[in-house]
């Protein structure tokens, strides 16, 4: 099964097509360019170098969140709207369970951390082996303060190293080594420390139950936009 | 300063742009096509998904070998040739260094696997830590056995899993599994199997002195064109 991937939930813009555990066609772009420009061409451009056309490509994924909002209402019409005009099925896939994806054969605790602004991040963490991930937290939107004592919880439980990945994660490391230097962590490499369209696909893919109608994808923000955020505290404010 | 990577070594053919350790766009392509008619293009569509043009990259890197003699021309060809023109330095990357730099982070021996055909294998071996790369074995090309009694002699060292990569590490990996039961060996993820331009640059940009003049790009073929071997073995025959 061929599985066209998009992710625009960061800085950093992708697509790639993927296949039985292997990846046909990748591009990727980290030169903070907007998204909603870059993106159409960049899938047009890949399918066109490797021979493919969108009828060849049989189910659609795309990073459903958390991440950038406008970025994720991007990348979720473009796969909505391709995978509904074609009646293929799409998958949404935590923006975080892909980041982990990147380091898929990695030992260690699996910290996928993105920036949230307003002090947080968003965040999850999972147990790497050389084959598999094993959901250790669930996505959330905390300060980096609560993922700390979290991940230090499960660091005095398990000899394993943290790996920080994801465009929050040189923020997260560098904190870490000051603050709790009693356990080794470690920064993705370059190549791997923001998110992939391919890992999006391997994800998908390789995860039970994510497939559905293109109707039902869905973006999960995993907290309310800032507008209604400050909506919901001027109102409580009023009843107080 | 921004390297511009091509890769054509193996089946996979991709080009990359890095930038002090950060890849800034990468275009990967692997469905056993002609690499002639599709990396140029390629690395059009790249550079203008990413706003950049030629005269904005300070300098070119290819994978120069081992690999397809007919791949490796096509790459080198295509480097020196740009490089040349802009008057930029040009640096070749051997493919087992660039292939090992995909696993660059993950504790092992990595050993970086070719097909050669004929029974051989492209190889090489490195102890890769969280950080760094040190090399054990220089780039060769032997057969299958050869290598293992090579790496056996490491395991027994070091208590490090192997690590295989590159597009001979299935048949390595499978082979590795019933005739070495007793040392631990991983085939590397899906996403990070096969030869990737970033890493071709990046390993360009992290080791020392491999940039000079476009003139002195040349392949390493790491033995003789299958034609030269005939030759060789006719004018041994005659001798006798």
């Amino acid at each position: 099964m061929k599985i066209l991937a998009i992710d625009t939930s960061a800085v950093a813009a992708g697509c790639a097509v993927c296949e039985d555990g292997t990846v046909l066609a990748e591009s990727f772009l980290n030169r903070k360019l907007t998204h909603s420009q870059t993106i159409l061409p960049m899938v047009e451009d890949m399918l066109k170098n490797c021979r493919l056309s969108l009828n060849e490509i049989d189910a659609f994924a795309v990073a459903a969140g958390p991440g950038s909002f406008t970025g994720l209402r991007i990348g979720i019409s473009a796969v909505k709207a391709i995978s509904f005009a074609g009646g293929k099925p799409a998958a949404g896939v935590s923006t975080l369970l892909a980041l982990a994806y990147n380091l898929l054969g990695t030992r260690g605790i699996i910290c996928p951390a993105m920036d949230a602004r307003c002090g947080q991040v968003y965040t999850a963490a999972f147990r790497g082996t050389e084959a598999s991930l094993e959901r250790l937290i669930e996505d959330e939107a905390v300060p980096v303060e609560q993922l700390f004592s979290q991940l230090e919880g499960i660091c005095q439980r398990e000899e394993l190293p943290v790996w920080f990945v994801g465009d929050g994660a040189a923020l997260c490391y560098g904190r870490w080594e000051k603050e709790k230097p009693d356990f080794r962590a470690f920064l993705a490499p370059a190549a791997r420390r923001f998110a992939h369209a391919s890992s999006v696909a391997l994800a998908a893919e390789q995860e039970k139950g994510l497939f559905g109608p293109a109707e039902e994808l869905n973006p999960v923000y995993l907290r309310l936009p800032q507008a209604e955020r400050e909506l919901q505290e001027k109102t409580l404010c009023k009843k107080a």
